[in-house]
């Protein structure tokens, strides 16, 4: 499961940051929905430049045999040609020289600048680019020769083996039509509309002086073979002159290149009137540049691509200082975070949208993601509903059936104490729980009308990550704990166990019961020992003596042996295998189609796998069953509830109070779980139905109350994992672009096959019955460890036990001192400890009601940390967010010497830790 | 266990780059070993500048409360002060806005530069600084005073509470003496003799115009409280001006803070002589800045130090050839280099120099971490004995027996074949034996006499790693096969199966043997039905049937059941448990002692882990047994091999024969592994003694040979974990500044240890019988599973599974073609897949053939391979390196695009790969 924390950090970096110019054009083939947070599409009305994809031709082999070659290639970072190896290097942030710069700076400012140039191919480009005075004419005719020539690129066609281009080129002539054009990959990393920059550069002898032109196409034009991919030009750079020290012109050949790359450069240059406008932009460049100390960095180290881009946003505003135009965009990072802490009351607010996207709810299930999440949820639901089902019924005395609907652990010890509760007030249980419920329901429904659900604006981070946490906590839990059980129904044969040997008593002549008699009865010690007589008897294991007709008998026949070890061996092969090929996604092995196919299925995997295993060995494990008729477990009882049944009348009324205190639950587990589902970080367009869900709850409520149905609300762990299996991410990308988290399969038909699924389980008993329960609740852990490992909560738990130079550099921990934070985490660890001894006391009745009790906890921090603090380790409850608006956004006004560019990142809590090693 | 590969990086990386200046006041402690392979110490012969510490003061509060504070601090990498959460930021490369370090520039070449200045105190030297015509006398006395205030620095004790210097700093004179001097952590982690470097600035109201001053102090003097670390300094800096925009100041004291921390830098202003040589200085560094555009690159990402520093080399020798200055030292990288291949025929050419080592020897074991590697060791090697003495006495017909003596893989397979041939030609095998011992030790001493061990240079990195991967699978193969084995001796109860059921007969009155009839002796399925008549039976378990004068009875009395499972689950948690404890040092939590000592201690907490398991549970798994007695397993015969036995006397001489490819195994085996251990990169620095040691083999041959023990020599894996276990890393580092590898413990102790041990495991016994087989197989998977993922091979093998984006950036990818590396791969898996398979056939005779085989199979590739790729792909062998040497060191002339800074990196083909990801 990936971490929601870092989903933040993907989701609030990958393309926020960057210039809309880019951000359209890009690789994400995907169209940017316009979801209905986005209210204001002030984006669209600014016209966006196309990306641009430079290409880097170098002349090499002077004197004897000059030949252009392409050594490097930009669109979003450096590929560079490795030589040795004849394939692109992997793309990485490029990195300059700055003599390079400034020499390219002046060989530019001497240079023939042509902007809106109207030529229309290669040769009336090279023709007007060679007409410099400094040129005799016969240099002029050598040159526009030269720069006809085909250069040769290099293709990685599959990536294993290299194919070149022709490699005697020089006979083509330029405006033949390039036949590789379908074999570049590249090609399609490119969006359409692509424009592409080409810089020459190299030493040419027969030069007296160096030799500098820069070109803006007033059209983009195909300029023949030059671009490795056909795309049409816009930039043209040549770069070239005497032979010099070092590879000094493939050094400026790569600093125009870079400059061409950078964004900004890109939108002044296209936008530039003069050489002036040409060298300011180019001083811009260099005035923002950053610099790494030769003696601490090595220039030749290439640095991956950073998993976010730096914000375009602040440039472009100084731009606009500068120059007075017209940024292109907005800054989409402080809209961004204005919806962010806003997002659930916008939500709040808006109902009855919802209808518009019933179509593609279904319609974007057309995906074999949407199948496997399918299949893992279904199984995990109805494992879940047996597991809590038997946890009910054990609960209830039977009361409760084993169920194929969704219960929740918080519910799940309330409904214990009640029945307890009933049982030892001798009440009517089910009719008791019937007002129960319809209490509840109306509690429910007044919440729904008084729209009370905008209270989860006070369900902040801190609030939510206790309840996951201790619903997390309660999933391990019981996964162990029923694993651990198992060992108790199949005993491990220890030695000097007593439970050893079994006979088969046949019931033939001269054997009867009374035979089986213990001699030496005062002897303790030989309890099993016993007189046979004349017993007709054989050895046959238990099963094939019934089946011959005889009894099995003695104190061995009962029990399985090596069962216990292969259900443990089991359920850590189906948890560590599900957890190994989660990690699939991210390994550097195999192509990212099976990785992907690998982890998406990971968990249906691991089931297969066990099951696999047990199929082979053909142990009696344990194995999955569902009912196999569709009644009421409790023998006796109707399909609906009476009413009143053995109680009193009055009990109708006072079941208003233990109502107040589930309705509480109710509405937390409810709303919690919709909360983190909706968490902005998440993507979700279609958005969320804070109030339609309750009333949904509400009137289910009713209905199982009348049934005798558990009761049943959102599930956290098993909706984590639902969303968690419906990710969806970029898939063409530039060289070196992460992918992206686009968002979540948005869709209503996994939800229903899975309900479907589980109410025809009954049909299914005989495939189910191949599921080894170990192997479940190997997923279970799975879920429940996934599930834990999301929250910030237990990141910062971790730092607890980390040295502090050891600590990822969180900007959280750039903020807040780390005493400060240890504080918040303990204080939130107290509050889960006391938690869970209150689930597990008597005194848990009040469980709801401490619950509830975090959000004042939360509350009560307030006058233990800042608002500041508050603002990092958590998020603003609505009256601190409207205080710290009120009194501006600098936040650290208190201390003058705080760094300005932590301002930009102060309302990006979420953004990304960028945290780089050198391996 | 780590990498060697990975090794060889941290080992020509983390210093070798370094200028001697850094490296010797460095901050590794132990002083640095002028081993053997340090013939020529030119390094001696340049003094060495100090380590500098710099310091960053800023003014901040103007206009209402002026104060100084540290804000940042340098000495190999910057930490800054995080405001918010008061405490240091983690060490990372500096980077700087280029315009900071322009401003910079122009401040100092119109500010005051004193060299060589003879203030004594901070007050001499204020009033020197201040003595600047542009400033009032009143604005003077004003700057001096401030200047004089003390400012407030950062200190964190502990790591967890941060306690900050005086709040109110302004009553405290300068000169009182710093009562935290003591507190301060980073002092322990500066090299006496380092000095400090301090710069102030700030903003400054009062100022018409900026103030820059730059001085050298002529001797280092402690500044009172100035700096944080009470070190005399050496550098003063001080940048102070009127309010300008951004935070102009601040960026200025850290570009200059940055330029001190240059190791190029201080080497220069150290010796400039004028303003001149200043700026020169300075422009020299920006020449060399590696710059970073800012359309990819976020300004403030922080970049982790790098695991090795740049290679200050090339800048010192540019500056010489600049400044026609001597070089402060050589470089050190090609020196290694030109050490590495020829490393082995150095001490081959060398003996008798080991005397010297032998106090060492044993004072170097008194280590803790030489107690874990003997425990560990000594585990190993009893386990390794018992599984191939058990192995050998399979093989050898009970000839060889249950023994506590190392014997490898390939020895193994020889004298199994060796037994089969006598036995099927009816030979007497022990004399045969003999013979055949007394020939092997007479062809090691001829080789040892020619000094033959020279050959080992033949013994490229393809030859020891085909062998090694061959040692390691047959380590992970005899792991796994054993454990599996178990399954047979404890099989698993199947369903149906028909051992079931025991029953435990007394001798009593009215029972006798007779009365065990099977009746319907005919009927095949009933095999196990009994007439038991008047038995006198209990169903007691077997071992208290026995106990009780009874007799077990039945097929279930020998089944045992649980046990198979328990085993595997043991095989597996420790296995799994040595991994995970071993991969703790690079873990982030803990302190790193604690981390140390877990992955020192990783396979004998694993074992007792295991241990701990199993006796919990008390279930009868196999255990380690040790002989209890001292005397020769084949019964009937005596200590010493009689000579001839039944053989004809021709036999002695035909034994030459065998004998022969036995030399050639026992050679390639012993030599070998001792190639690999005494690779450059472990920094061995007693020598090896390839002569010296075989010589020891071959009387050990002889007289194994007489005794009838069986016959050993090195064994790789054990070896190779026990260097591992014997690492020694720095400790004190400079922040930021990575552990280096220092080398390895050397000493005899706990070899010699291990066998005393192994010697008195006989007396062991009741101690060792508490361990479980299983958990000693699953120790023997980790450290089969940790030689093979030691080579660079399995590595390449690894790059067959990688689609090429996902190819870490090897610099050996960057210039072979991954077609020839897979080629090479290719090559190399068939080597070894042809050894597996001769190994196990009956031409398994021919192995030692084989193995010598692949120097013949890596001398062929010559016809395959070009010498550059060989280079890169493996190591040269001599006649390569002389061919290439001859050629010169320029290694791709023949394509004139190669880049400049390969060149450099041409000659270090274990140089670190570097790979930067951003989390």
């Amino acid at each position: 499961m990936k971490l929601p924390d870092q989903e933040a950090f993907d989701a609030s970096s990958t393309h926020e940051d960057v210039p809309a110019g880019e951000l359209e054009s890009g690789p994400s083939s995907d169209p940017r929905p316009d979801g209905p947070l986005d209210t204001d599409n002030k984006e669209l009305e600014v016209p966006k430049d196309p990306l641009l994809f430079i290409q880097l031709n170098e002349l090499l082999g002077w004197p004897q045999a000059l030949e252009w070659k392409e050594t490097g290639r930009w669109v979003l970072f450096e590929e560079k040609l490795e030589v040795g190896a004849g394939r692109w290097s992997a793309p990485h942030v490029p990195t300059l020289a700055l003599p390079s710069l400034q020499k390219l700076r002046s060989l530019l400012a001497e240079g023939l600048i042509l902007l809106d140039c109207p030529a229309q191919s290669l040769l009336e480009l090279v023709e007007q680019v060679t007409r410099v005075e400094s040129l005799s004419p016969e240099l002029r005719g050598q040159l526009q020769t030269l720069l006809l020539q085909r250069p040769q690129h290099h293709f990685s066609t599959t990536g294993t083996s290299p194919c070149w281009g022709p490699t005697h080129p020089r006979k083509a002539s330029y405006d033949e039509e390039a036949p590789l054009k379908e074999q570049n990959p590249l090609r399609q990393k490119l969006p359409p509309g692509a424009e592409a920059g080409a810089v020459l550069a190299g030493e040419l002898g027969f030069l007296a002086q160096p030799l500098g032109a820069f070109v803006r196409l007033r059209d983009p034009v195909v300029l023949g073979p030059l671009t490795e991919v056909p795309l049409p030009s816009r930039f043209f750079c040549l770069l070239l002159g005497p032979p010099m020290l070092g590879r000094g012109y493939h050094e400026m050949g790569r600093a125009a290149a870079v400059l061409l790359s950078d964004p900004q450069f890109q939108w002044s240059v296209r936008r530039a009137n003069s050489l002036h406008d040409l060298l300011a932009a180019l001083d811009a460049f260099l005035e923002e540049v950053t610099v790494l100390p030769p003696g601490r960095w090595d220039p030749t180290a290439r640095i991956s691509p950073p998993k976010c881009l730096p914000s375009q946003h602040k440039r472009f505003t100084l731009q606009v200082q500068v120059k007075g135009l017209l940024p292109p965009h907005r800054a989409p990072a402080e809209d961004r975070h204005r919806d962010g802490p806003q997002a659930p009351s916008v939500e709040l607010q808006r109902t009855g949208r919802k209808a518009s996207w019933y179509p593609s709810d279904f319609l974007d299930a057309l995906h074999p993601q949407c199948f496997s999440a399918m299949l893992y949820i279904y199984l995990a639901t109805i494992t879940n509903a047996i597991t809590f089902g038997g946890l009910l019924g054990d609960a209830t005395g039977g009361s409760q059936p084993l169920t194929i609907l969704s219960s929740t652990g918080p519910v799940l010890v309330f409904e214990r104490l009640l029945f307890s509760f009933s049982r030892d007030n001798s009440l009517d249980y089910l009719p008791f729980r019937l007002w129960v419920g319809i209490w509840v329901a109306t509690f429910c429904l007044v919440l729904v009308a008084t729209e009370a659900s905008v209270l989860v604006r006070y369900f902040t981070r801190f609030t939510e990550e206790g309840f996951c946490a201790l619903i997390s906590l309660i999933f391990i839990y019981d996964a162990v704990g029923k694993m651990l059980n198992l060992t108790h129904d199949y005993p491990i044969q220890k030695h000097g166990s007593p439970a050893y040997g079994c006979l088969c008593q046949y019931p033939g002549p001269g054997g009867n019961e009374s035979q089986w008699t213990r001699t030496r009865q005062n002897d303790r010690d030989d309890i099993f020992s016993m007189d046979l007589g004349l017993v007709n008897a054989s050895l046959l294991p238990p099963p094939e003596c019934v089946q011959r007709g005889g009894y099995p008998r003695g104190p061995g026949c009962h029990t399985v042996p090596d069962i216990a070890f292969f259900s443990l061996l089991l359920f850590f092969t189906s948890f560590l295998f599900a957890m190994a090929l989660k990690h699939v996604r991210t390994s550097r092995f195999f192509p990212s189609v099976v990785r992907k196919v690998l982890s998406d299925f990971s968990s249906v995997l691991a089931i297969l796998l066990g099951c696999a295993l047990d199929a082979y060995l053909g142990l009696p494990t344990p194995k999955l069953t569902v009912p196999r008729e569709f009644k009421p477990t409790l023998p006796g009882r109707g399909w609906l509830v009476s009413p009143f049944g053995a109680n009193p009348w009055w009990l109708s009324v006072v079941a208003a109070l233990p109502a107040l205190l589930l309705s509480i639950l109710i509405f937390m587990d409810q709303q919690i779980t919709a909360v983190i589902l909706n968490r902005p970080e998440y993507k979700l367009r279609k958005g969320a139905g804070f109030h339609l869900d309750l009333f949904c709850v509400a009137v289910l409520m009713l209905l199982t109350s009348v049934l005798g149905l558990p009761w049943y609300v959102s599930a956290t762990v098993i909706s984590l994992a639902h969303m968690d299996s419906l990710r969806k991410e970029s898939r063409a990308c530039s060289p070196g672009e992460p992918p992206s988290f686009l968002g979540i399969r948005e869709q209503r038909l996994t939800g229903l096959m899975v309900f479907i699924l589980t109410g025809v389980s009954i049909f299914l008993a005989p495939v189910l019955k191949f599921i080894p329960m170990p192997v479940l609740y190997g997923i279970f852990l799975y879920m429940g460890v996934a599930a834990l490992s999301s929250i910030q909560f237990i990141k910062r738990v971790q730092l607890l036990l980390m040295p502090t130079k050891h600590q990822p550099d969180l900007l959280l921990l750039r903020h807040v001192p780390l005493s400060r934070v240890h504080l918040f985490t303990a204080i939130q660890l107290a509050c889960l400890g006391l938690l869970w001894i209150i689930k597990s006391t008597p005194a848990a009745i009040i469980f709801p009601l401490m619950l509830l009790g975090l959000v004042g906890v939360r509350k009560a921090l307030e006058w233990v940390f800042s608002s500041q603090e508050l603002l990092w380790l958590d998020e603003l409850m609505p009256e601190e967010e409207r205080s710290i608006l009120d009194k501006g956004l600098e936040p650290e006004h208190s201390f003058s010497g705080s760094d300005s560019e932590d301002s930009e990142l102060m309302y990006q809590p979420k953004a990304p830790e960028i945290n780089i090693s050198v391996n």
